[in-house]
C-alpha cells in the first residue's frame, strides 16, 4: 500500500478500534457525529494525502485534505488526525519516516504552511481553546482573515504549532518530534491480537498516559486530569474500558486528541509492517 | 467526491451497515473474516477503481481492484462488489450512471476483459460453484490457465457473464443491466434516517427477494430458499433482524452475493446525492 493507503487505513482502523472511550468507534455513535461520517472522511481526506505524498507544501495538502474529510454532514471528524498524518507521510516520502525525518518536515514549513492550516479551519467547526491574551490577531477562527497576520509576522506553521505547544499535544508531537506517535506504534507493533483491540489499548495508553486537549478545552484541566486517571485505573481491560466507554459518553467526555494520536501511530505501525 | 471515492464510501458503507444477517458488519466478525480486512480491502480497491474511471478497460480494472483489495490476511473481501462497482464506475465516466449506461460497458467488453476477470481469482480464493459440466476449460479457479480456452473461443467478459447468469446473481446483474442495483438504489434515497439502517435494511429486502448466490454455493439452493424466506418474515423490522444474524452466523449462512448487490446500490444512492 502506498503512504496515503496506509494513512486512511489508520482513520479507518482508528475509529473502529473499540472501546475507546468517549468517542465514536465501532460500536457508538455521538449525537451528531456518526461512525459513518468519519468513514466519508477517510475516503474524503485521499486528494489531501496524496498533495503530501507527492511533495507537495504541508499547508496546501492539509487544507486539501480538511476540505475532502469536510464533505458530511457529521462536522469535524479527523481535523486533529490530519494535522498528524500530513507531515507522517510527507516525511516517509521525503526523507524517513523516523523523529528526525518528521522535524525536517516540520522545520521546513513556510509561512504559507501557516496560511493553509488557518484556512482549513474555514472549512470545518474545530472546538479550540482562546487563542493566549498577546495573540488575539492569530485566533484560528478567524481562518483566513488571520493570514496578513502571519505574513506580517513572518510565522511559519512550525511557529504556530511552537506557540500552541504547552497546552494541545498535538502541537506538542509537531514540535518534540512527535514522540507518541512513534512510541505508542511501537507498543501497537509489539502487542498481539486483532488490529482493532490494538488500537484500543494504544488508546487507553495515550489517554492515561497525558490529559486530553479536547476534553481540557471543553471541560477544564480538572477534568481532563480525572479522565486520564480513569483510564489508568481501566489499564488494558477491555472489558472496564467498554464501562468507561458508557460513562464518558453519558459525561459528554471526549477524548479527540487522545484519537488523533492512535491514528498516526496507526499509520507509522502499518508503515513498520503490523498484520492485518 | 468522485466515482472512485464513492465506490470505496460505498464498500464502507456496506460493511458497515448492521445488522446484515450472516455476515460480517459493524457489530460481527466472522472466524477469520474481520472488519478490519474490509475495512483495507476498501482501501486497496482504490487504484483499481481510478483506472476504471479513468478509461482503462474492465479487465484490467477489476483484476488491478481485486489485486489492492487482497493486501490484508482475511482472504476474500470485495470481489463481487468490485465486479459490480467497475463497470457502474465505468458506465459513470463514459456514458451515464443508467441501466442503459452500464449495458453498454458490459456489451463493449472483450476477450481481454474475460482474461482479466479470470486472473482476478488468482489473488484470492473465491468460493464459487462447480462450472457447467460441457465448460470445464472454464472454471474460474483455473485462473490464467484458462485464458486461451477464453481466446479460442472467443469469449467476452459479457459473454462469461451470460454464462453463469442462471445461478448467479452478481452475473444476472451484469447482463440485465443491473436491475437490482438500480431499483434498490432508489428504495435507499426514498428511505429515511442514517445511513447504515438504510444499508440493512437495503440488504434484507434484496435478501427476501432473491435467494443468496452464495448461501446457494455453500449450502444448496433450498437452504438459500429458506434464508431469503426468514429474511422476509423479518422485513424492515431491525430488531428482529439483529436475531436472525445471531442465527445465521451460527448457522454458517452467508449471503455475500446479496452484499455484494448492497454496496453496488449504495454507489448509485451516493452517485444520486443520498445525504451523509
Amino acid at each position: 500500500m502506498t503512504p496515503t493507503e496506509h494513512a486512511q487505513l489508520a482513520l479507518l482502523l482508528e475509529v473502529a478500534g473499540t472501546p475507546k472511550p468517549g468517542n465514536v468507534d465501532r460500536h457508538r455513535d455521538l449525537a451528531d457525529l456518526r461512525f459513518e461520517h468519519f468513514l466519508a472522511g477517510s475516503v474524503g481526506a485521499g486528494e489531501g494525502l496524496r498533495l503530501a505524498e507527492s511533495g507537495a507544501p504541508v499547508g496546501e495538502a492539509f487544507e486539501t485534505a480538511v476540505a475532502g474529510m469536510s464533505q458530511q454532514e457529521g462536522g469535524n471528524t479527523q481535523f486533529g488526525c490530519l494535522l498528524l498524518l500530513v507531515p507522517l507521510v510527507k516525511a516517509d516520502c521525503e526523507t524517513d519516516l523516523s523523529p528526525a525525518g518528521v522535524e525536517s518536515v516540520v522545520e521546513s514549513t513556510t509561512v504559507a504552511d501557516a496560511a493553509g492550516f488557518y484556512r482549513a479551519f474555514e472549512h470545518v467547526d474545530v472546538a479550540v481553546d482562546d487563542p493566549p491574551e498577546n495573540a488575539p490577531d492569530l485566533d484560528v477562527r478567524r481562518g483566513a482573515d488571520a493570514v496578513p497576520t502571519l505574513e506580517s509576522r513572518g510565522l511559519t506553521l512550525a511557529d504556530v504549532m511552537e506557540s500552541s505547544a504547552d497546552r494541545d499535544t498535538n502541537a506538542r508531537e509537531w514540535v518534540d518530534g512527535f514522540p507518541r506517535t512513534f512510541e505508542t506504534a511501537e507498543s501497537i507493533l509489539a502487542d498481539e491480537g486483532p488490529i482493532l483491540d490494538r488500537a484500543a489499548r494504544a488508546f487507553l495508553d495515550l489517554l492515561a498516559d497525558e490529559p486530553d486537549t479536547l476534553v481540557a478545552t471543553q471541560h477544564g484541566e480538572e477534568v481532563a486530569r480525572e479522565a486520564s486517571a480513569r483510564a489508568a485505573e481501566v489499564g488494558h481491560d477491555l472489558d472496564a474500558a467498554e464501562e468507561l466507554a458508557e460513562t464518558f459518553v453519558a459525561e459528554g467526555i471526549n477524548p479527540g486528541t487522545t484519537a488523533d494520536q492512535t491514528a498516526s501511530a496507526l499509520y507509522v505501525a502499518l508503515r513498520r509492517g503490523v498484520p492485518l
